[in-house]
């Protein structure tokens, strides 16, 4: 932390990056870095990300750059690889001056890297590094915080969350987030489309004969129709595992390109995600893995849950 | 809380009451304060309690007193009144010489009365109080502590969640509470049950034309059907909620005497739930009451939607 410290205390002209797909780590951290620096009288902005959702644009859409901004230092926070920028910061790959990042896969792109990989959340870094370069946190960089500490831990409920995620969002609180205003956003509405997607994903959920494997689709159809964004269609997977007799979910989700379906399968100990995926070319996590298919879904379906039989006759 | 922990320290052979339909809070603050007491060289045990479920049973099961128990001081934790002691423990009424609570219309019915209303949850309360007792909480006390303050606040999303609940968290982790198995069996995984319910509450919602209020019907009927429990069937009108532009959502439960039915109203501000549940004889809070009615289900809806939309024509 002391040298990225030490970097943004030597320059001025910031331009943030954060992700493709932007998730509340990476806008929130963005928000949070970008306002301390402007605590500290420098000029401080966020790249535009095309991928910006409703729910996340509040947070950042008083940071953009101006035309005429032409910046002399760039970071990027909770980027793990320059090939997960969005178009828009495409040109800035190979120029990132410092990198701010948790995840253990971060690429060492940028010129000088801080990754702690033991941090549930950016966010986390960001609060520390805050009051490190001498800022008292006000309530907007405290709410940018609590965003990204919250949403990173599944409002604290995942393995990843940690005491110091639960000591920094106490500390955000302390200095009047409005936790419950975030909260009810991010973890408690639901808009009509995703309703309807969940529902969908019930209603077609077949189910291996010991019921301990599952496997639904969605099709491009049916998400044009009932008008899902990418915030809709985000992280539905997981929902399989809410059935307690489960040990693999499979979803297939049809992508823009007719035909070809985005799988995700997601287990619980000790089947492994990732060993199912391998199978056709996917790969990822133990507990959550993916692949991209191609052809008839019902096709797919079988050959996933034959492939996920397999693995469950190993363990 | 001093003349709590006097009282604690001065006495021994302690039997601790929870309330009626027992919740998180009520089962781990009765178990992290029996631990603490034991900890303390004392006989502590806690009461039986018919309404137990799967879930909440292993925080409690090995604390049950020996049928040659005879308790010399009662304590009651998270309990608001008498009346909401189980059957098991209503022989103790008028008989407890210490309630521990957090809840703001305690009845003060107790010899000696500790409440906090700004604690989130008594499990806080009762962490504080083994530290002021010097016991240093264990990990089996880190749960169940853990267990009270996660479930008390929906997993720190309501907006009852405070400063202090974070800090109690963060220490519960610190000491080694399997906080994420918790979370898993408390929020994550649902039983099959749970799920139909689910399934049924919203396949079968009516909208008033606006979209601003729903009602929807559970029949006793299809309750036996899917073999749901008190814990499947718990907090189901906060569900109603989700929809982002409803600004109120009825729930009516058949109850086990068919044709009669437990209304539950959630609202979001300004809408008072409290009122429209006045209009039937019920009440509760401004953002979620009750009441109880009788009759054709149809003809209950249609009373509960017009006194919603007259509420609604207010605001």
């Amino acid at each position: 932390m002391l040298k990225a410290a030490k970097f943004l205390k030597d320059n001025d002209g910031f331009l943030i990056l954060t992700h493709r797909r932007p998730d509340g780590d990476t806008c929130g951290s963005a928000a949070a870095l970008c306002l301390t620096l402007r605590a500290m009288g420098k000029k401080a902005y966020i790249c535009k990300n095309e991928d910006l959702t409703d729910r996340l644009l509040p947070f950042v859409a008083d940071l953009f750059p101006p035309k005429s901004f032409k910046p002399c230092k760039i970071v990027a926070v909770d980027v793990a690889d320059e090939g997960l920028l969005p178009d828009s910061a495409k040109k800035y790959a190979g120029k990132v001056d410092l990198c701010i990042d948790h995840h253990p896969t971060n690429k060492k792109y940028a010129a000088l890297t801080w990754v702690d990989k033991d941090e549930a959340a950016v966010g986390v870094m960001i609060f520390a590094l805050a009051k490190k370069l001498g800022v008292t946190p006000d309530v907007k960089i405290a709410e940018a915080v609590y965003l990204a500490v919250a949403t990173d831990t599944g409002c604290f409920k995942y393995a990843n969350t940690t005491v110091k995620a639960h000591r920094v969002a106490a500390e955000c609180i302390r200095l009047g987030a409005d936790f419950h205003g975030i909260n009810t956003k991010f973890f408690v509405i639901k808009t009509r489309a995703r309703m309807e997607l969940e529902k969908e994903m019930f209603d077609k959920m077949i189910f291996s004969k010991d019921k301990r494997i599952c496997a639904t689709v969605l099709s491009r159809a049916f998400i044009e129709k009932v008008g899902a964004d990418n915030d809709d269609l985000d992280n539905l997977s997981s929902l399989t595992m809410q059935i307690d007799t489960l040990l693999c979910g499979i979803l297939l989700t049809e992508n823009t390109a007719r035909g070809t379906f985005k799988v995700s399968v997601r287990s619980r100990t000790p089947v492994s995600a990732s060993r199912i995926c391998a199978a056709f070319g996917g790969g990822g996590h133990d507990r959550a893995a993916g692949a991209t298919l191609e052809g008839d879904p019902s096709e797919c379906v079988r050959m996933l849950m034959s492939e996920a039989e397999r693995e469950l006759s190993h363990v």
